[in-house]
């Protein structure tokens, strides 16, 4: 089969074709290609397709298919621990270049959708999996990248999507006939909304019976009528003291769906309530499991940026004490929530659909430290760093010649290192992580992909409690049976384990 | 004696009466008080002089000198507990009303010149406490505002003053004569620099005896011959989305001193090096205390506003559990930092010029916790707040009608709550946490007054560890003495203990 | 009026004054005063009767009654903040000693029924206060220990006390006659015990109407008919490894009142269900104050083993930067939590009783901070001392000579320190910090005075979030009317702030 | 080849035909078989060769050879990251049955004693790596437990071997001659040191030229003349409180090498000071790996305990937010730092004996992780389970009739659960937590494998911190290029990356 692998300059043409009814900053736009406020994020996108061109990390950005054909990783379904593993680099990989590449949530919804779909077809003899494979190849064959809107408007966040005051406060299906729904509703905080060429959509949450009408997910191109996208701008294109997010940066939008159809070829989820629930979890599995790629990907610029402006204080970790133990404070909270996605690889399982999904205890627990820890990373990073990442001089002042030369002469830092190279390193890390776009990471890192809370829900919820009760049962079963205390193995948790390990307890005790 | 009160308007009509050279963004200042890019900072200390015109406000904002006359709280030197606490509570106020009220350094500089001033007269036959106390009569009578300036521009961190490759990168004498000094050099991060009245300027640290051009304190006037400003604007003031800090912020400066003359009687240090690091670490013990009141402001601007957050979206503290906890975390944060404060003014203690001085363990170990937690403060208002904190539509958006009209449909909270309710506080949360002035209130917490480790080494340094080894040993010789292994009163750590508490040990043992 | 001040030997006598129904490890008790399980706990109470003769300490250890009587400040009730601070500073100072004064129990209690009785008594006209006072004054004649039994046998600590399987779960009144109540029931892990005088009893939660049996204070002998007390040894009185809590320790027990009569004139609640949280909550506060100076003490302590462990091991703080950022981490732990109990005496308030509380918000948090935080102390104290805690060798070892020699041959520490003083340095941190005497203080600090969720839910409900929101509210407003966008005061959350801080806020604008 | 797989019973009757000088609570062992002190830490071992004779275990603890031979993984190199993950789970498994298997020691020096006498024989061509194969050929042909002796006595830890007051205070070569070396010095806390067939010795640090005597490495029978162990009990075997340590623990010693003579077979490093630091830090590379599986063995076993400790309270983790966030806490702990042995298998290299390391940033920042959080995983157990875990009464109270009826009464949890079933399940917890052996297990895991600083200074030290900056500067180049502001690729870091990625950065921007 042929498939498209674009290059950054074909996605950018590519948006061209699409003409999506997009807002931003109280302004229609036009060409999405062409708009300055959204470049930076087109920018980062540009970056996941070139990177798939370059030779040395085509190993991780491209995954071959069953017959043999190459695409982009972020396009294709995950088939084992490796592919987990490469899958989590690549995150790993393109946001070290870009902050956030944002197409990874198009690789989750549809691992998500891949299981989903086949478990229900498995259990309801629904059709959704043939719907959901054409689709796949479709997105494989275009090299397409699409925006996964699944936060819903909410209203009061105590209230079922049934109960809201508003029934459009969540997407919902408004008419169903032959061709296809009718949707409306808005989904907000939708990552890269404005430059892409699809959405897929799904629920935000678990459903009961009564929210039938809320249970629906499905997928239509960015300029579909009825769809409007109300975006912020990527990043800080305009702003001159932001040398990282003026050329990298990521838009959210609140989309409208305003009664916009959807072709039942596009349709993977419609009233089967009951699924609602997992195609959220299974969605937030899988993109948590990214997001620990991602935001390592953050940490390492941040640990390579805070060693160079040590270096150019006259501080550099290797004499001063406090310095390496901060850094070391960074590449323990970098590979250490790191390491939770390579756990979530390993103990990965396939699904019925035959795709496989990362351990959900470790994806959750590692999507909760990063959550919490960004914070810690930006904290030791200015401990660091200095307060000059606050206190630099605006690029105006420098530019003028008297004031300029008196900052190259004060603001120099240890020898050979002029002030403009610390004021520009401080730039850099003021603006990954004391400006907005900072605070933006740090929100993206705790809310995106679901609140902490529904993090720590995940993790306890698929632990596996039983066994280890079972095991300290059996324990203190076994001590009885050694202090001869033993009422009997009709008292037993786990006869079988009495058989054989209590057995090998006593070969022990019995020398 | 009649002392000046200023109000609000006042300073600011004041500050017309300098003619400083000061440059921002590029651009030469003509009237300080006319700068719109400044007017944040101005506002920020204007607030100080209304407040002390409020009644209820009085008490802790105004002091009473000798002579009964009453001055502004941040021009006195502090005489007791109650003065420490009073101080604490109004930094307290002053920043909970404008993030950060930047005159309390004043207050800060007059404590630590009164206490080292006095000290060299004691210890080297000086005369600079009565310099310092006809300097403190001008302050209070003007009611000034004066910036403290004390980190130097220090080029290569890991080298001391004398041993810098240009002599000029610590501030230091050039010239003395029978009518003053000349000095040269460069202060940085000097807050509040464009619109105060004067500088007060302190040596940066313990300086050896080859620094001694660098130990040097005096006092000048804004617009001195030779003293340059290059200053960032105060706050956001261009930023629409900044509702807090296009209203109130702080301008930090770097300010360079071109052969400036100060006349002797400003002079209030000058080649005394060993008083150089005595006199930092003084300014360091009040101004430490005082950012615990300031940060306390801080925390309280945040409670307020994530309590109002989970509100608007539904999920109350009072019903939610985790945003329950949340809260309670931030209560602990911000009261548990603040009682250190107010335990450094109960155990403080009177020095040889009379004033009081916080306790320098109580006040280094609470700036510690505020530095370090105020991100803390940050993540946990996020998690209370949610995601809209970063991806609320911009104010552009929401006053193009059709699109303001779906805005205020899709982004209401609980019943009641409209939209636009929501979206002001979530703005009013990202400009306090998650934008370049989160990023700089951050930035000021960790390294204003002084980094984490300074504040590591002097708590640790001001510790009595005698005491307490000798606690350790005197209890294991009593353990002796009741197990019979005693080798007698000559091995014992203290005599006198044994006597008295060692009997009374065996007293007890002897029943 | 004539009080008693027993001396250490005085009080170890006194308890042969009565004759309680005790069993410890599975023997009963003939005489306390002579039992070695009980003596390291006698020990700890002793030490608070003998600081109080001990000229040095008398300032904290004794307090002065109206008509100028002296007594212990552990029998008095608290009129300021200088007595709570006081009382602080004696917490601290007898556990420093002792590791577990215990005596403070009752101080507290005596606090708050003060309080809950003037309370009941002025709402619903009962006459518990003055059977109160009379109880205080025979508490303070005879300067007596009275343990404090307030956490009941609970059962499913999910149901409610008359919601329980067995209604003796929860002490309650079985019968009520003209002479007094009988009761029944069991109250667990009751500190101190077996080594009082007497118990104050008090109810360990809120009531409702249901249980309203459940609601019921009083105090009672020791060796009252009916009451039982089954007791777990003080401390480790027969452990060799064990130098400090050999010789210091606490006992707790299980109380079972089997209709115990009690007599009115010594009942201070019974029925009143509504006053039974009122009266655990008040409890629960001066007694989380008092833990804080408790386990300041604690560490205290671990701060001067530490040191000198460190110097044992030729690693001084003053020479190792890890070993000095530890050593800054213990007072940073110690100092920190022990602020709150300053800032809860600074902010304390009087009572209708006219005693005086400290501030619940602080008491609370900083309750809390010790909970979790005695564990980091453990932690640190371990990472300074290293392995030899765990791994000194046995006193039995040692004392055989050869075996003795080469201990002392390959223990010795930096020149100068016997592996004697290692391994007794070792051996008593190893007794604070990890054995089951340090297991012990972890979980009382943890536990005692209520859960940290207990803390947690207090400190959230006392604090005062309205005037925080109304704050930020008014602000909002004042940004408003600054930009012309206010829609009048009638909107406005408080009228007289607009009045008067609105105006001042123009004002500063107006400029 | 025939290789032997002893069972436990085998394992124990072995130990017969060792006659070791061991000294322990002061008596002589006469037959460590046989000795009660033993008993826990005899069991622990057994457990790990009966685990290889079930069949559910085989696959993860038996190894097979080159030719097909299984052997207990123990006793086996590991070749690939599947064997690293595998030697982890096993590590984890035993552990969780017997809180420490101990015998993972002797796998750890395995690994490092082939990687550095291959390195060796590589460099300098000595031919230890043919003495190595040989000895591991031995200890899996007898199925051996090796303990393995790396910590000296040390004495000034401020000092170098060579400058320490007495030259004994590490092991070193005091004679050499054609048949073998004579060997003095002392190892101290060497962990199962009496109940091992062998010990092999490792050096503790990097040496200089002058320690030359003391870069020695070999192996030697427990019962080789001159060899002296003076050993601890193991767990807690005489204490009736202690459920799991009365049956499982470990016995640390103090060994003195008193002129011990190693024949050259058996010797691995002998004078090559160069390598004596890099043997050290291979075996604790290997070894912080295994702490890793270890102490996720215990933290199963916690959280079994702590989830049925809630249950029988009536506040399971299902029904009580805070409860449930507290085993969201110990998930997170365990798995958060399991995972980082998971990642470093999988990022493990092949050293230039063929076998397989883990990462060592992964296995630095791991062992760090569980070092510190050990203490919290206890802390929350508490809060979870309640004050009962140190306020049990004791078994003897237990065991009179009348007493124990009352205590069947009283401590009852929910319904269902009996007085017997919640104090058993808190003895446990006490005596994996809150006892000595808690403290034991706290302080190994903490110092064992090295300290907290140890590995914080291996993690930075292994760390690659040039690719992050290069990146930095690379990304920094590329914004210049962008803005026009490049110098040209002679000024670049990588002009390989410039070639190939700012093109692209180019290409991307050129739309």
């Amino acid at each position: 089969m042929s498939m498209k692998l674009m290059t950054g300059k074909d996605y950018v043409l590519s948006l061209k074709e699409y003409n999506p009814d997009i807002q931003v900053k109280g302004k229609k736009v036009k060409s999405v290609a062409d708009e300055p406020l959204f470049k930076p994020g087109i920018n980062a996108i540009a970056v996941t397709y070139e990177l798939a061109h370059q030779k040395k990390h085509q190993d991780i950005m491209l995954a071959t298919l069953e017959d043999g054909t190459k695409v982009n990783r972020l396009n294709a379904l995950d088939f084992s621990t490796d592919d987990l593993l490469k899958k989590l680099e690549m995150t790993r990989l393109i946001c070290k270049w870009t902050g956030c590449g944002q197409r990874y949530l198009m690789h989750d919804a549809l691992g998500a959708l891949a299981e989903i779909t086949a478990t229900m077809d498995a259990d309801k003899n629904t059709d959704y999996f043939s719907v959901f494979k054409d689709y796949l190849l479709h997105v494989q064959k275009h090299d397409l990248t699409c925006a996964t809107a699944v936060t819903d408007a909410k209203g009061d966040r105590s209230k079922r999507p049934h109960e809201q005051a508003d029934p459009n406060l969540y997407v919902h299906v408004v008419e169903k006939n032959q061709k296809g729904i009718i949707v409306r509703g808005a989904k907000a905080n939708i990552t890269g909304a404005p430059y892409v060429h699809e959405f897929i959509v799904l629920p935000t949450r678990a459903m009961q019976k009564e929210d039938v009408d809320y249970a629906v997910s499905f997928a239509v191109p960015v300029d579909a009528p009825g769809l409007k996208i109300i975006a912020k701008p990527a990043g800080r294109p305009e702003d001159t003291e932001a040398p990282f997010s003026s050329n990298f940066g990521q838009s959210t939008a609140l989309v409208i769906f305003n009664d916009v159809f959807i072709p039942w070829d596009r349709v993977f989820l419609c009233g089967e309530w009951e699924y609602a629930g997992k195609l959220a979890e299974a969605f937030a599995n899988h993109h948590r499991h990214s997001c620990i790629g991602a935001r390592a990907g953050l940490g390492d610029m941040i640990i390579g940026a805070s060693a160079l402006m040590a270096e150019y204080n006259g501080l550099p970790h290797t004499d001063v004490p406090h310095i390496r133990r901060s850094m070391g404070e960074l590449i323990r909270i970098t590979e250490g929530f790191y390491a939770t996605g390579v756990a979530a690889s390993v103990y990965g399982h396939k699904t019925v659909a035959g795709n496989f999904v990362p351990d959900s205890v470790q994806s959750n627990i590692g999507k909760l430290m990063l959550a919490e820890q960004v914070y810690d990373i930006f904290r030791i990073a200015h401990e660091i760093s200095g307060g000059i990442v606050a206190t630099a001089p605006t690029p105006e002042d420098i530019a003028i010649p008297e004031a300029g030369e008196l900052i190259d002469r004060y603001l120099v830092g240890k020898h050979g290192v002029t002030a403009e190279e610390r004021i520009k390193m401080a730039r850099f890390i003021e603006d990954l992580t004391a400006s907005k776009e900072g605070g933006f990471y740090s929100i993206i890192s705790l809310h995106g992909g679901g609140s902490p809370e529904a993090m720590r829900m995940s993790a306890v919820r698929n632990y596996d409690f039983e066994s280890q009760k079972e095991h300290i049962l059996h324990k203190l079963a076994c001590f009885a049976k050694l202090e001869g205390t033993c009422k009997g193995c009709e008292t037993c948790v786990n006869d079988e384990l009495c058989e054989q390990e209590c057995e090998s307890a006593i070969a022990i005790e019995d020398h």
